[in-house]
C-alpha cells in the first residue's frame, strides 16, 4: 500500500529499439500492476526509445495521470511519438499550469494547433499563463480558483463550495473578495464549517497572505511553505484576484530551485529531467561550459606559478605543498559558499547582511586557519623542515582567511547584482582562491625564506 | 499584506548586552508592528543575548506563534532565559510534534519537569511521539488525528469533522478505520462535501498510501510531497492509525534533509539553525573536522609528488600544470558526485542502478576530457611545447574519466553501504582525485616524455 520506491522495480535492462510482442504482452503485465506513481518511475527510467512504447501500453484512465506526472521535457518527447488524437486529449486533460509549462517545450507551431483544439475556457486561461513571465508566480498558479464574496454568510459559502465541485483546484482556503475582485481576506473551510452558519465571512476570514503575478515563483512558494499554507491568492497589481498557488505547486517549485542549486554548487547546470532519462550528451552539456569556464580561470594558477620560477627552483620543496594548500583553501571557500548560498536560498540572510556575514566569515576562516596550522605544524617541520613548515602555517592561516572572506562575499555580492548566487559557488570559488592562494604562498616564501 | 522577506527590516546593529530603557520601548513598538512571521525573522536575526529580551517583548498572543516558528535549537536557548510559568506556557502551546523535537534539544531533567507540567492527553501523546526513533515518521506525525469509521455515511462523517473542531490537525485529509483502528482508506472532505450524504464512507474512500511510523522521515514526506497529498495516515506494523504527516511537516522535513545535503556537499555539518544565530564557534565546529579529514588526505598529494621528485627536476615545467590538472580533475569529480548525490536524493536514482550509472559517466567523463583536450592543446602547446601538450592532453582525459567515475561510483556504494553519500561527496572526491590525478600525470610524462 506503501507508495513504491524506485528502487523496488529492476529497471528493464534489454535496450532493444523494438519489443518483440512477448515482451510487449509482459510489459503490459508489468505496467497495469503498478498505480500511476510507480508507473510513472518506471517509465521515467526507461531509455528514451522504449518511453513511448511503454506509454502506449498504459491503461488508458491511466495514461493521463502518468503524463501529468513526467517532466515537461519528458513530456514535450512522448508527443513527437503519439498520434494526433491522443495528444490532443492529453494536452485537454492537463492542468493549465502544467500545459502552460509543456508548451514551453514544444515548438510554437505546434503549441498553435494544440491551443485551437481546446475549449475556448481552457483556451483562454492557458494563454493567459503563457503571458506572464517566465519563473514567475503567474505561470504556476492556477486559474481555476474558487472565491468568495465578503458579504456572504458562512452557510452559504459551504453551498457555494460545494457548487464548484472539481471545478476549482482547492475549496480549502478560499481567497475573499470585495467589489472589483479584490482579496480582502482568506477563509479556510474548516473554519466555515465550525462557524454559526449565518455568520459573515467578513468577520470570520483571515488577513490573506499573497503573492503577485509577477513575483518569483520561487518568493511565492516560499510564502506557502513559511506559512504552512494550503495555498494562496495570487493577485495582480491592483490586488485582483488572478489565481491561487497551492502547497503541491510550492513544493513542485522549491523541489526545482533546490534542483538548480544543488547542480550549481557542484559548478554544473541543473539537468530538468531525471538523470537516468538524460542522453550522455545532455550530461555533456550541462557540465562541459563550466569546466571550460573554470579551466580557462584555472589557467591563472599556470602564470603565477612561471612568474615564481625562480623561487621554485630554489626551494624545490615549496612545489610539494602546492596541491595540499590549495585543496585546502579550495575547501574552506566551497564550504563559505556553500553555507552562505544555503542560507540566502532559505532566507536566513539576504544581501543586506553582507557586512556582517562577511565579518564573520573573515574570522571564522583565521581560526579554522590557525587550527589547521598548529595541527600540521609538527608534521610539516618533520617533512620539510622549520623554515618552511612556517612558512606553510602562516600561508594556512592567509589562505583560509581568504577562502572564507571570497567564499560568502561573491554569492552575496552576486545576489545584490542580480546573479544567482549559486553559479558562482563552490568550484569557482575554489578556482579564483587557487589562484590568489598560490601568489600569497610564493610571497610569504620569499620573505620568510629570504630567496 | 504580502509577507516580509527579511530583507525588509534592518538588522539591529547594537550590540548591546543590556538595552536601555528608550531602546527596550523602541524594540517593542517595532515588533508590535510585525505579523507573527515577520517579528520571528527579526528575532532569529539578532545576536544571541539580544534574543530573550526581544521575545519578553512580544504580545503575549503573539510570543506563541513566534516560539512555534523557532528553529528547535534557539527555542531550546530561549528557555534558559526565561521565566518558569512563561516556559510551562510556551511548551503546553506546542504542537505535540513540535514539543518532542524542542524536548530532543533540552537536559533529561527539565524534559521530565515539564513533561508533568502538562495535561494528561498531552503528556501522552508527547511521550508516545518520544518513543518512536530519531528521525523516523512517528517523531514528526502529528497524533492530534481525525479519523471516520469506514461504516459511516458521508453526511454523518460531515458532522463527526465538523465536532473535531479545532482538535484535529487537519480534516481535509481523513483516514478511514475498520474494525481495529486498521486503516482501508482515506476520504477527503470535499469528496465528502460533493457526494450524497446517504453515501457509505466505503464507496468513496480512495486507497490510502501511508507511511509506517517506524519509517525514515525522508521517506514519508517525498510520499506527501510525491502524490501532492494534503496529509497521510502513519500506521503501526499491523497498518493501525497512530496519527497523520501533514504536508507542512513533510515541507520542513525535506527542507531540512536539503540542508544536510547542501551542507555536506560543500564539505561542511549542516547549522540546524539559521546563519545568523549561530555563533563563530559553531561555524567553526561545522567545518574544522572536514577541513582536517581533507587535508589529511591531501597530504597523499605531497607523498605522490616526492615520489616523483626525479621527473619533476628533470622536466620543471610540469609542475606548472599540477594546480590546473588537479583543479580540473576536481571539479569534473565535483559535478558528477552533486549530479549523482542529487538524483538519489529526489529518487530519481537508486544504488541498484549503479552499474547503469557509472557506466554512463565514464563515458561522460571522457566525453569531456576529450573535449578540454581539444580545446586546449594549441594553447599548451604555445606555452609549454608539443610534448608537454601531448602529456596534458592524454592527463586531462584520464583524469577526467577517472573523476566522473569515482564522482558517481563513491556516493552510490555509499547509499548502498548505509552511509548518507552526501558525506562522501564534492570536496571529499576532489581530494582523492588530486592524488590519483598526479600519479596519472607522472606516469604519463614518464612514458611520453621518456624520463
Amino acid at each position: 500500500m506503501v507508495a513504491s520506491t524506485p528502487g523496488q522495480h529492476p529497471p528493464p535492462e534489454q535496450h532493444h529499439p523494438r519489443a518483440d510482442a512477448a515482451e510487449l504482452r509482459a510489459l503490459r503485465a508489468r505496467l497495469a500492476a503498478l498505480d500511476p506513481a510507480e508507473a510513472t518511475n518506471v517509465i521515467e527510467r526507461m531509455p528514451n526509445d522504449e518511453r513511448a512504447i511503454a506509454f502506449r501500453l498504459l491503461p488508458k484512465g491511466e495514461a493521463l495521470e502518468v503524463f501529468e506526472n513526467l517532466d515537461p521535457a519528458l513530456q514535450s518527447e512522448l508527443i513527437d511519438e503519439l498520434r494526433e488524437e491522443t495528444i490532443a486529449d492529453l494536452v485537454a486533460g492537463l492542468d493549465p499550469d502544467d500545459r502552460a509549462r509543456l508548451f514551453d517545450e514544444l515548438p510554437a507551431g505546434l503549441v498553435a494547433k494544440l491551443l485551437s483544439g481546446l475549449s475556448p475556457s481552457e483556451r483562454s486561461m492557458t494563454t493567459t499563463l503563457l503571458g506572464y513571465p517566465e519563473n514567475s508566480a503567474g505561470r504556476r498558479m492556477t486559474p481555476e480558483v474558487a472565491w468568495l464574496p465578503v458579504d456572504m454568510t458562512a452557510g452559504r459559502a459551504i453551498e457555494r463550495l460545494r457548487a464548484y465541485g472539481d471545478a476549482a483546484e482547492t475549496i480549502y482556503s478560499v481567497p475573499v473578495l470585495a467589489e472589483g475582485r479584490r482579496v480582502v481576506g482568506v477563509v479556510s473551510l474548516r473554519r466555515l464549517l465550525l462557524s454559526d452558519p449565518a455568520t459573515p465571512l467578513g468577520e470570520i476570514m483571515s488577513e490573506p497572505v499573497w503573492a503577485e503575478a509577477t513575483d518569483d515563483q520561487e518568493d511565492a512558494a516560499r510564502q506557502v511553505r513559511e506559512g504552512g499554507f494550503i495555498a494562496i491568492p495570487i493577485v495582480d497589481h491592483e490586488s485582483r484576484l488572478v489565481g491561487v498557488l497551492t502547497v503541491d505547486d510550492a513544493m513542485e517549485i522549491l523541489e526545482d530551485e533546490e534542483d538548480e542549486d544543488a547542480a550549481r554548487s557542484g559548478g554544473t547546470e541543473p539537468l530538468r529531467r531525471p538523470y537516468l532519462s538524460t542522453s550522455l550528451f545532455g550530461l555533456v552539456k550541462a557540465r562541459v561550459v563550466w569546466l571550460l569556464v573554470l579551466i580557462v580561470a584555472a589557467s591563472l594558477t599556470v602564470g603565477v606559478q612561471s612568474f615564481f620560477e625562480e623561487e621554485l627552483d630554489t626551494v624545490v620543496a615549496l612545489a610539494l605543498f602546492i596541491p595540499l594548500l590549495i585543496g585546502t583553501g579550495g575547501n574552506a571557500g566551497a564550504q563559505a559558499a556553500t553555507t552562505v548560498v544555503r542560507a540566502m536560498a532559505v532566507e536566513h540572510v539576504t544581501p543586506g547582511d553582507i557586512l556582517r556575514v562577511v565579518g564573520r566569515e573573515v574570522l571564522v576562516g583565521a581560526m579554522l586557519g590557525a587550527t589547521l596550522a598548529t595541527v600540521g605544524f609538527l608534521p610539516a617541520m618533520l617533512v620539510a623542515g622549520a623554515p618552511i613548515a612556517v612558512v606553510l602555517a602562516i600561508t594556512v592561516v592567509a589562505v583560509c582567511t581568504l577562502a572564507t572572506t571570497a567564499g560568502s562575499a561573491v554569492p552575496l555580492t552576486a545576489r545584490k547584482v542580480g546573479v544567482d548566487p549559486a553559479i558562482v559557488s563552490a568550484p569557482f570559488i575554489a578556482t579564483i582562491v587557487d589562484t590568489l592562494g598560490l601568489i600569497i604562498y610564493f610571497s610569504v616564501a620569499k620573505v620568510v625564506l629570504g630567496i
